[in-house]
């Protein structure tokens, strides 16, 4: 594997400010060469971080004048009232100063501890500290110093040839629970040489985020902090307008999915990666939510972990995803095994049935049989290790 | 505490039929001396099993001519297509037979595994053994013999003065979580000696459930075969209607919620009771529905099993219930001790908090500030066993 790089345009920078705790890495800024697009997923949560309400609003009048992106972790300045805005808001000014850009050309990103200030001061420090060691080698760095209780850094790159170019889609991830204590989770940067229109970037960014981050769950609880950015510098000289968007839309897809796919494997206690398919359902939506549904479903998930096949519950968790389909036309496959056909099991073997979930990779596949659309899930096993890194912390 | 009994005109019988692995008691009859009305509140989930298809058949039909349940444990006969709706039909046979009624008289229900094919002559057997044994005095067997992994039977009764009568509401519940394999969970018995009409007794019946029942999640799994069930005997000679209605209610929502609140203290691997307070919402259903969200939270059940005071995943919680609110005006207790005002932490103790959840009972309560309505959810703390008990059935 090559070592991770943003696409080109962009140089990044990070190291240790003090946020965090542990003294590992906790400050980044991600620098485009000159002013750039920038598009934004955000938490669907009504109790937003402060860093989240500054970049909706950044974005939602200078998306086409971006110039860097300043991230924290051990702190996710959420729930910190107007002292957290001001907070984002300094956060962005150093970052701006430092690069030699306005303020509103900065986006912020946190994630840590809920419910604590975030201290500025530390920050000034770090960022006069790692602004000199801006670098297109330091994108592995970044992708490090934005982690909370992941186990390892998330990057993902794909390219596409557009108009006879390649252009280059590269990003990076975190996220792996809510964490100890009150930790705010995902956090991603996706960067792309392309060139691309704000609204544009905007519109494919979410809908790419439907096909990818949205189909991930470790615990289901959506955070405070969850921010999806992409930044496009336009350095390949390829511009992506409707005649071409098919190809960077699939690069797009590839590196979101890539990442999402690494966010579950790595969720809190984890040791299986499962992929839930669900077709042959009314549309893509509600494919995903009955994929969603039994993602979210403990049952399933301890299940999967015990090595038990225990079918029923994935049934119990589709019948009550609000989604209409007739138990009668079920079919039910473990990786390779049927174990559920019209609705009633099949005579599956019962060890061949546990084997499909012994493994690190997990692939449960549920067609509805009520239409033609397929639909994706992906979260990992439940353990007590999960119960134990989220209750056991203060005591 | 008096022995439980249920309302006047019922005698019940319990014994052992072979169903249950384990050996313990696993069917019951419960039997009006005369004819009866019913009502029932099932599973909403799309997969039904064949007794929750049957009774809403018979309900639908015959709620005014009601005589008897028969009750068994260990197999849910749940996806278990044309066979199990014959199986379910056959109980009620048998038990029409015993009692010297019509099939279409006698209400079914069923818990245990899910997938498996109901073995209808060990409940021939069964119902031969107990119906010579119908007594008043057997309801605690009866309460016994519908437990699945439940680590207590659960009873309860309330009495009302309505028309200078006393009136009993007196009933029974299982419940402890989707359970050991592929379990299938809730199920409850209410009996009162008043009379009142089918419609009546069914819109009450779903009114009171959507305060009892349904504010209760341990998991967050519905089943395939939940199923409360309501008869009344009219024995007292108190008729129910629009002006005495009022009385039964509370008799009724008393019995249904101290059911619902053991159903949530046995949940499986619980060691404390979570009740859940919503108020100053803009509706009851709002209030509930963000209270159930927070029920909902493995990270907040996590925390609570680890004594740990962690209010941000309360708030992350709230914030995606779907409900809209505003989060600076949110203000949140535990117990006694006010953690968050104005959306941001107050100065409170840590270890004063932290004393607040260490106990059996703990309570949340979430001020919205967005209204007058009030809501509640039960739940349980979420441990490391509720995880054995879920993934190491087979290993």
């Amino acid at each position: 594997m090559s070592i991770f790089r943003f696409a080109a345009g962009f140089r990044s920078a990070a190291g240790r400010c003090g946020l965090k705790a542990s003294g590992n890495p906790d400050l980044s800024l991600l620098v485009a060469d000159s002013v750039c697009t920038g598009a934004g997923v955000f938490t669907t949560s009504l109790v937003k971080a402060a860093p989240v309400l500054y970049d909706q609003a950044v974005l939602a009048e200078h998306a086409s004048e971006i110039r860097a992106i300043i991230a924290n972790a051990g702190c996710a300045n959420a729930c910190t009232g107007a002292q957290g805005d001001a907070a984002a808001r300094e956060m962005a000014r150093l970052a701006a100063e430092a690069v030699g850009c306005e303020p509103h050309q900065v986006l912020v990103l946190s994630t840590g501890v809920i419910g604590h200030q975030l201290n500025v001061e530390k920050v000034a420090k770090g960022v006069a500290a790692i602004a000199p060691e801006l670098s297109v080698e330091h994108a592995p760095a970044l992708a490090e110093a934005i982690m909370t209780t992941d186990t390892r850094p998330k990057t993902s790159s794909a390219t596409a040839v557009i108009d006879g170019v390649e252009v280059t889609v590269a990003g990076v991830a975190k996220g792996a629970g809510m964490i100890h204590p009150m930790m705010a989770t995902m956090l991603s940067i996706v960067t792309t040489d392309a060139a691309i229109d704000a609204d544009l970037a905007q519109s494919l960014l979410r809908e790419v985020t439907d096909a990818s981050f949205n189909c991930v769950t470790v615990d289901g609880d959506p955070s405070t902090n969850d921010t999806l950015l992409l930044l496009a510098s336009g350095v390949s000289g390829v511009t992506i307008n409707a005649s071409n968007i098919a190809a960077f839309r699939q690069a797009l897809e590839i590196v979101c999915i890539d990442l999402a796919k690494q966010i579950a494997a790595d969720g809190e206690g984890a040791t299986k990666l499962i992929t839930i398919t669900v077709d042959h359902a009314p549309s893509i939506a509600a494919a995903r939510t009955v994929a969603r549904k039994i993602a979210c479903s403990p049952l399933v998930k301890t299940a999967i972990h015990g090595g038990d096949p225990n079918w029923g519950r994935i049934l119990a968790a589709a019948g009550v995803a609000g989604v209409p389909f007739d138990p009668s036309h079920v079919e039910l496959w473990l990786g390779e095994v049927q174990l559920v056909a019209g609705g009633t099991p099949t005579n599956y073997n019962e060890r061949e049935a546990a084997s499909q979930i012994s493994g690190q990779q997990v692939a449960i596949r549920l067609n509805l049989g009520a239409g033609a659309a397929t639909g994706y899930a992906w979260t990992c096993d439940f353990s007590a290790e999960y119960v134990r890194i989220n209750a056991d912390y203060r005591t």
